[in-house]
């Protein structure tokens, strides 16, 4: 998905909100800002939001001095992620359908998410509350159900801290045998890197492995070969967040994307309301 | 008043928005975006917004090779504006306090304002309709009253082609012979000129002069020596419009503002809810 003019004036906003969010003060903020002003007026806007955002979370790491911004928040919300597993295990278990349940419960985790908040209620418990009742398009559960039963090996693309955590269940399902988890290869934004997925149990249990890239996405000519060879080397790709989608969906290869719309551009893209739940499967394109 | 960092974003949204206004092809409004985020970038931030506003405007028409984009525009608000005048006259006549009223439709004729679409609806009917319900802030109109029988050299800043004309009740109320009434120097947005102020029937009973600029508000700086001049040789200034109370509002001379708070930036630095009608009487600042 390139970059809509429309996302012009939101990444000025988000690396205003950005620099709030961190405290950062007036002087660094005017900076920043500036940085962030020149930087979009020369960048490339054939290129998917979430490079430009890379640039911009580069732009913030450099002047705040900080190589990990949000490394405390990560472990807050893992943190907190992390005490409501227990719970959200049991409702999936007990649910008529586990497998919807825990394709529900981690496309609603996508709520975590400091990139991207354009409507979506920040009370992550709210729609946690609602998880088990959202809809998704009529077929896309059972499509990806049967994709996954087929596939031998999948590699699932992860987003951000905390919402890793509430993708345990999923992984669960799919069975550590032929799993591969992937996340980011460096700190940007509140991005899930090998340090999140070590806090959130899943390096125990999975075959994690990072992209060598620090874009909030998975963006392939900024991946390390390794990580790229296993993309193209997986039967199923498995994609969580917008920022995977605006990267990927354009791509040949067989993706199933998990998302929560946040943005309405992204939400007209896939012809859904924002705040619905996503299960893109890019085999299908429009009709999915 | 300064730039506030929020103004940042909200220009860059605003340029998109008068590209799309002005149905620019989506070429130039790539040439825009970018030129206005270099702008941007670049700038004294100390300066107050409406002189940011100029500069972006300068670009459009340098862009869009058009010296006027809103020319149309203008007219059409213009000539929809003489439509309304007679039955506004005659509201205003049977008024209780014709004064009042004469004041309240020039403020709320400040909704006539491309540059600030914040929140106002867009309807102006729906605006004028509830004109004369609407509030000010105790004591600010009969201020206004006395001061106008005070001065005997008033100088009215207008602010919007189409607004001025809904000014003509209030200037009749201070009549002719002590009046200058001061339009922008040069087509910036759809601010009233010359030419709109002929079109609108104000050159044919007052004193009309153009105040050198083509900056959306009143920044001394930047306005010809005529202006300047009697801009301190009045004995009160009245300055419609947000614009010319951004540029003006640390002045140390008496001006007497008059506009609806469409930014939510704005309406704090007076302390009043977004949408109000402002009286606001540099004498008495904060109190007022």
């Amino acid at each position: 998905m390139k970059i809509n003019l429309d996302c012009i004036p939101c990444f000025v906003k988000q690396t205003l909100s950005t620099a709030r969010s961190l405290d950062l003060d007036e002087e660094t903020t005017r900076d920043l800002l500036r940085h962030a002003l020149g930087l979009l007026a020369e960048l490339d806007w054939s290129l998917p939001p979430p490079v430009i955002g890379r640039d911009i979370h580069r732009a913030i790491r450099r002047i705040t001095g900080d190589p990990d911004p949000y490394r405390q928040r990560k472990i807050d919300d893992t943190e907190r992620a992390l005490r409501r597993l227990p719970e959200i295990e049991r409702v999936i278990n007990e649910a008529e359908d586990p497998f919807r349940a825990a394709v529900l419960f981690s496309i609603v985790g996508n709520a975590i998410d400091l990139g991207a908040k354009t409507g979506i209620d920040a009370d992550v418990n709210r729609v946690f509350a609602g998880a088990l009742s959202r809809t998704v398009e009529p077929g896309a559960l059972e499509r990806l159900r049967h994709a996954l039963s087929e596939a031998e090996r999948v590699l699932f693309l992860c987003d951000n801290a905390g919402e890793i955590v509430f993708d345990r269940p999923l992984l669960e399902w799919i069975g550590a045998a032929k799993l591969t988890v992937a996340v980011r290869g460096g700190p940007t934004i509140n991005d899930a890197t090998l340090e999140d997925a070590e806090r959130s149990g899943l390096t125990e249990r999975y075959t994690v492995i990072d992209n060598g890239s620090d874009t909030p996405g998975t963006w392939l000519d900024d991946c390390s070969e390794p990580f790229v060879r296993e993309f193209h080397a997986a039967d199923l790709v498995l994609a969580k967040g917008q920022g995977n989608f605006e990267c990927l969906n354009n791509h040949p290869r067989r993706i199933i994307f998990l998302f929560l719309a946040k943005c309405p551009l992204v939400a007209r893209d896939v012809g859904l309301a924002v705040e619905s739940c996503v299960i893109r499967d890019s085999r299908e394109g429009a009709q999915s």
